[in-house]
């Protein structure tokens, strides 16, 4: 499945950023003087291919993955593992941060159950895709096995495909996952070639000795699991996470249907690495929703080649950037959909 | 009028930032974790002394006030002067930028006019407060009197004054007016002791041998007009603009009602500058919307230690910047308001 998605991804056609630049030029503002907005339009008319009509988003949906990681073992995180279940149980009540802010935005938010290390076969509203119960313990051990890790991406593809059969258009990646920024950093490093303490940053707080365990333990991570740097699925498996899997597939499901696709912070970031190593052309899809606190986050954006929304100094993930951030991508749509044209309008062009 | 105004502002109370403090540490999420969103939050409930009820927003309005400026003639921009007419009316027929993003912001768009030349008194829609029929031309003489530039101070006090009390929450303030980074940019040149060629930019998007004539002008207007920087309504009658009195005057107004003003681009911040050199307590109430790519705008932003919340590269003013950065700040309201905290939702808290 994840060959025939990537092998369904087109780079986008300049023709269309031409026509989408004519039009921006027509409205009555000055030339470029909405700046990023109208990058996104001319982006977002490329992805749909809208012409002569505007882009058309339709509903809107945050994909929250929540898994476990035996790295947690490791006293890496500020809190401890059970939080990840409890969390998961708080998004489906409404009360964490991605619920408040993804209303705010008018998205929906599918949790999803990817390796939570607890038993959820009684949770309603929940989506039910665990691949496994918990990764292993990265510092001892591979993450997955490669058979799990295409499983995590799949979950993914098969979301981001049908939430855009059902008329998605803009979709945001979030995650949950204790000690997930671990597993993120490493594959950080991996994928960029940079040692474990440019890329390793305090997650949920943690203090300096903490941080330096962290870093300790993703080196050893990467010295024991040798993960094939040319090989994002081996990467993935060895010191990657479920999450963090799936995150990859919206990614690669999104940009398979035209859907664009918003991507939150670190962990989501490490995710959509992991798709652009898959299938380059999958950036072009891709938004990068804001810029987090999170060490690392800059370099993976820059290796990304992804100028991302907001500075908010947030680092708190689930998508809560990618909630905020969707509403500038909408912002962009609407202004391109509905302002006047001089002519409309009546106002003299400027020189 | 003014000098009431400015006794009734209030600074805010430190007790209010720590009663915020201690709820959003309370909250199902990381300390700190939602960054900016959590100062916003702060100084909200601060504004509003909400305690132990979460701060009420309420409406949203944006003040869009429009102008003439005789120093037009001078050719130091892209657009002809009609524009500004023909923009109030595109403005009017929710055409414009500022209409599609307030629409998008869920703010109504208050059109003002406070010195179009222009005779709108059959146009209806509009919110009439004329002061002037365009100012002079600050290159040969000064803009207005001071008994008009108190007036237009005085129609931004009585309009946030008038919506505060209708159950607005939530101002931006915005602009419109051929010329008008001229006067914005003497203003900054003036108030903050820097060289007009360090504050002055291409406006609507004009080329080298516009702005080097815009240079020129401002420092004309200096040198023939010689406002007193001590004296900011002295500054604004003499090389100002009445929208830019209007703008101080709505910072002035929202601040006497305990209600957040959030201050568009180049234009705005000229006007909150003019505010707060009156009465210097205003800055606490005042949120800044974006940087914009106007020069001098961040010169102006650093004077009054605002920190911009949006960097989109936006220089159209009309208030669009305010629009899109009101979406911000009421999701530093709503997650202060909506989150469960750790004790509610069942989470274990962090180390």
């Amino acid at each position: 499945m994840i060959k025939e998605t990537t092998g369904g991804i087109s780079p986008l056609r300049e023709e269309f950023f031409r026509l989408a630049q004519r039009r921006l030029d027509s409205l009555t503002k000055p030339r470029g003087s909405l700046g990023r907005l109208e990058e996104i339009a001319r982006r977002l008319v490329a992805i749909r291919e809208a012409n002569p009509e505007p882009p058309e988003l339709g509903k809107k949906v945050i994909f929250t993955f929540a898994g476990d990681h035996g790295v947690a073992q490791e006293g890496v995180s500020a809190f401890p593992k059970e939080v990840t279940r409890q969390m998961v149980l708080n998004f489906l009540r409404g009360g964490a941060g991605i619920n408040v802010l993804a209303r705010h935005a008018g998205a929906e938010v599918a949790v999803v159950d990817v390796a939570v290390d607890a038993d959820f076969s009684n949770t309603e509203g929940l989506i039910h895709k665990k691949v496994l119960r918990g990764t292993g313990n990265i510092a001892r051990g591979p993450a997955m096995s490669r058979a799990q890790a295409e499983r995590s991406v799949e979950v993914g593809i098969e979301l981001a495909t049908q939430y855009a059969q059902r008329g998605y258009g803009l979709m945001g990646t979030g995650d949950m996952g204790i000690a997930n920024t671990t597993p993120s950093a490493a594959i950080c490093a991996v994928l960029t070639g940079r040692p474990p303490e440019e890329v390793a940053g305090r997650g949920t707080g943690i203090d300096d000795e903490t941080l330096r365990r962290k870093i300790e333990v993703i080196r050893r991570a990467i010295e024991l699991n040798r993960p094939e740097p040319s090989d994002p699925l081996d990467v993935l498996a060895k010191v990657g996470g479920a999450e963090i899997g799936a995150i990859a597939g919206v990614c690669l499901g999104g940009a398979r249907m035209r859907v664009p696709v918003v991507v939150d912070g670190f962990i989501s970031t490490a995710g959509a690495l992991i798709a652009c190593r898959l299938c380059p052309q999958v950036r072009e899809y891709l938004f990068a929703a804001h810029r987090s606190e999170e060490r690392g986050h800059a370099l993976m954006l820059k290796e990304l080649g992804l100028r991302p929304l907001l500075e908010l100094g947030m680092r708190l993930g689930e998508g809560t950037g990618a909630a905020l951030a969707m509403l500038l991508v909408e912002a962009g749509a609407k202004i391109y959909a509905e302002m006047a044209t001089f002519g409309q309008a009546g106002v003299s062009e400027g020189r």
